[in-house]
């Protein structure tokens, strides 16, 4: 299966880490060749080919959707030009792997969900954290009825790059690249993992966004107006009774990339933190009552979700082999004729969400004032 | 200074505990004297007075406050009681130490903080979780600038004990005597501890309560209606800038007293967790950037608040010191004249936050649907 | 039961609170009543007395042993004066409490031991932390079968108080006071945990002790010489087949009182850190393989050793606490006749290890050199 | 830079992940090309070699050997065949990375060190986890004076796959294969760690070994004799000062791969656990006393060892890439000339210490044995 890849930046990165890897871990009915990778800037592309170990490059990634050898088209660019690029892919034929927010608006998305229903082609949308192994072991053990009914969910992306009010203008905090900030670029992660993780979709929100320094540093020279929200709080109610609340921030000082979620249920709990993403913790309410608490399971065994073609035991795996595991289960998928999620109709669901985040945050009627009591002497 | 406690199942434990402690570790001006103990029950008063060793007892709290030789009244019991009770005691000129919430109603609270502010006794209401030392700390380290100008606030307060829908009806869940749930119980003390540590106040809430368990069994048969909050969650803005989570849940299976705080700042970040009462971690965003984490402080040093006059560092302190810190600084206050936190005007704002995030909750108008997307096949 | 406490340091500080409090929180058969306090220097007990909440004091601890009101003498002086006071008590029938070790030297600790023997008086020795509810719940699950037969002991106690070189001479570096350095001050107590929980007793050891500052300054001027070790490692073999490693350390920059126990079997482990007292890891190996991991109990339920009469679940206990059990557990077993343990019998076992500790570590043919390879370059 | 690997198991496929990942992350001299791996089986070896990515195969180790095209053999096969092979190479003028233990004598292991002294390619033996970056970053922070002068070493290399006595004879409980057990396969690891970390060497031992379990099932019927250790514990004196004890054990039941170093020194304190591998803990004794605690860094950052060419912060690292840095290191010297670490002779040193070790365990005048004191009545 030949890739063509667009993009190569941060995620270009751990895709061809993942592409190249994928079939050395695991046995799988196709090998995946790393074909071309498609950037705007000749030279940069092509250092980005010899680094990354890419077969060929271009700087038009039209020519990956007229070449008839290539299979898959891997779509690693800013949000805004996700929907042309997929679209022009699918109605090529081609396999379309994109990564996440599907766009940065829901008609965009919409259009990709519709293109993707009628296609030939096979889609997924990349919510890598999905196929980190313990999550997998969360969605596992949620089905298995080992937590119960489900009752709280508690769900944080908490970064903090940007903390620093010197820290430079980028695509990122660009509106018209990113489509939001810190809510479509981490909140739409932690949305889609809870739903997955535990079959119930958000049926309701109410939201605060935060734009906590208005205006950065270009590196060019000036400032540039930072058009997203630097954090987004909200509450929800999801479909199967569950209620929570979802934070995601670029301001969580000293938190670099701790993607957590825990998950209180009538039977048991399940808790995690992408910063020990080798670790679950379960309670199980079912034990015997001088024994328990929260276990700490180290998501390296054989029989753990991905796990059997890698290290022994105790052998933890890195960041990018989430993105290792997307490829195994899209190669099976499209070899296959397996059902694949997240689907671009699952990615337009997280994209729903995302929209009415933003809505309620601007709704001023959702906001309830606190009277301020007269400070009287402390009697 | 001789004591009178009216109530004396958990709380009046805890104080007597304080009370009989507190002359023990600290030098101070005044000597505690448990002289008498209030309850309904003669029974069960003679027995608790023995037990926890109060010099007498009595049905009527009102002995207490006819009295000439009882200086304080120690108020711990349910909310629908404390107005009535404070009040009689602050006109008849004692000090009064009251356990939250303040009262069940706006209204109650504001007569007791009016009877406080013209009385010549002292008063105090018991949000014992300030004299943690790690809180004291953290208060400590804000105002001292350790963690810059704050952004973000995430407060939980995770408890489970009736996460089984079996656990039988008590006075707690029963609107009548306790004024709320999960909300007024332990949501108050999160309010609170982030108002102090943070020195800001809630401005608006937005809001969402849930009663998971409608009815539940009565010990003396049959079953009764659950008229209070199971959980209790709402957003925040706080009026120095910060944006705030707080989650208040009798549900949090495998939680059994997690009060949690987490603070983000320009400069740092501080976290604790009651759990781990005697612990706080620090994040210092001005370290080497080699060598930044969060630092894991075992709040038992000497210089710790409240620690001179205890074990040597490492030796822990447990939940009950929280009241001794309290009648300490209760003691003090009283023989020097000295301010007096949080008074009950202080009690009062946690009220006002308290009855706004329950409007809010009631407030259909605060919440957004999220449009479900027809599950289209998973191409 | 009339106590009379001699010696008010830090100890008698510890057990002044137990004896205070214990019952307050359990119904026992007798109530202690805190009768005398005894200490050289007038003007100190006095302040002690008044202090610790004493109803008298004495400078002659003789006088608590001829007063017939006086039916327990609680031994809370350096490990030089144990054997006379506790022999001239059991003698005079009083029961009697002495803290570890139990003597500075093999011969006293017999003589105690042979005195306890014929006594009709009750004896035991003050291993406290066996009453912390951790170490009690580990001790159940060990006999419990939970897991299996033991294969590894690793114990530590890690403290830091003297890692800096400034730090004064005190009587615990005096090895006339003290007996021995780390070793027998907190390794005594590791020992006899370990020994405890496993039901094992130490058959042989190889040891190494090291003293890193060997001078001290004296608070009065000019320095003193360090007379024992500042820290204590061996290597044991157990009666039941068990290996393990002990170090005890007062140079363990960081750790304040790090008391920790591991023990491996081979159904499971259980590993315990008393910077976090009021919790146990547990690790089932006979769990479902996907569901392993060591399980952090919060040693807080009431069905826990000692935890009936305190706090609900999650609200801890502190440091002071092993002792009211163990006041407690001595309370019970003089009313009823039961069983006490740690006897003097089994406290002087502890010291036949510790003696064995100090003759291996002066032994140098147990000791086997290195070989330096010359240093190469490196090719 | 032409690779012949020998051997294709764990370490085999370990290696290969990293000859295929390293020129992608780090801009090097020299492009590492996976041409042959050696096996002694056809059909198994032609399958590695496709699994793993190799462009050729062979089942005789020396056509990699009298290959002129093959630049570097990567010996990865058990220890009894290192130094046949590695002697070989090293005299064919090819550069060698050798798996440790370095050989299974100290004969073998001099003879290795003595023919990379005067060889014209470099060697290198391959004590991976030195080149985690949490342990780069201990070693800068002891060399840049953080933690001061060494006192204490607390080392563990805590394994558990055959702690169930049914695990099967495998060629590592084999003394012909082996060389020694837990002692050479993970105490050599920790071994060469604190040695490289603190830069001081191991100068005398006192050891002990146990093999818990005498005999184990033969996959193909019957039983073996089990020849190896199962544990092997040892206190240590370093040449700098620091006292250590060292242990290595397949039977720590739930520690799958917990390779354990503390280091306490005069002004700091290290701690790491390869079970958390991307983290580092950090005790700064020089710090403001109210903020002193363990410092969990993360161990993430571009200014960390060997992170600048991964993930951005938080986005941690697996197992795997020590061996990828290693090779990094090993690709950079070979290019530019420049010393190559842990040599041949830093291995034979380590080789050193486990002779020392198995003499120790051996030598029966090392032990001290404990009196039993009778039991007697627990009065």
């Amino acid at each position: 299966m030949r890739i063509g890849m667009v993009g190569h930046a941060f995620m270009g990165a751990a895709h061809s880490q993942a592409w190249r890897t994928v079939n050395r871990v695991y046995d799988l009915p196709r090998q995946a060749r790393m074909a071309v990778v498609a950037g705007r800037d000749e030279t940069r592309v092509a250092a980005a080919a010899a680094r990354l170990g890419w077969d060929g490059h271009t700087t038009d990634w039209r020519t990956l959707i007229s070449r008839d050898d290539i299979d898959l088209i891997d779509i690693c660019t800013p949000g805004d030009s996700h929907a042309e690029i997929a679209i022009a892919a699918l109605e090529a034929g081609k396999h379309v792997l994109c990564e996440k927010p599907l766009a940065n608006t829901i008609d965009e998305a919409r259009r990709m969900a519709d293109a993707a229903a009628v296609a030939t082609g096979r889609s997924m949308c990349g919510f890598n954290y999905r196929r980190v192994p313990a999550a997998g072991l969360m969605r596992q053990m949620v089905a298995g009825g080992r937590i119960g009914e489900i009752r709280h969910i508690r769900a944080a992306y908490l970064q903090d790059w940007i903390a620093d009010p010197a820290a430079p203008m980028v695509w990122r905090l660009d509106k018209e690249k990113a489509g939001s900030g810190a809510l479509g670029d981490i909140g739409a992660h932690i949305i889609d993992l809870t739903q997955y993780v535990t079959g119930q979709l958000i049926s309701g929100v109410s939201a605060l966004t935060e734009t906590f320094v208005k205006q950065r540093p270009v590196t060019t020279g000036g400032f540039a107006q930072v058009t997203v929200d630097d954090a987004a709080l909200f509450l929800a109610r999801l479909d199967g009774g569950a209620i929570a609340t979802y934070e995601a921030t670029r301001f969580a000082t000293g938190r670099r990339n701790a993607l957590r979620v825990e998950i209180n249920g009538s039977r048991g709990s399940l808790a995690f933190d992408f910063e020990r993403m080798n670790e679950l913790e379960f309670y199980d309410a079912t034990a015997a009552s001088t024994q328990q608490g929260f276990t700490r399971i180290l998501v390296t065994e054989p029989d753990h979700p991905y796990l059997a073609g890698w290290w022994p035991p105790g052998h933890g795996l890195g960041y990018e082999h989430a993105f290792t595991h997307q490829a195994r289960d899209l190669i099976e998928a499209i070899a296959t004729g397996g059902d694949i999620a997240p689907s671009f109709a699952d990615a337009l669901q997280v994209q729903l969400v995302l929209d009415a985040v933003l809505r309620s945050a601007d709704d001023s009627s959702a906001w309830t004032s606190v009277t301020h009591q007269p400070v009287l002497s402390g009697r």
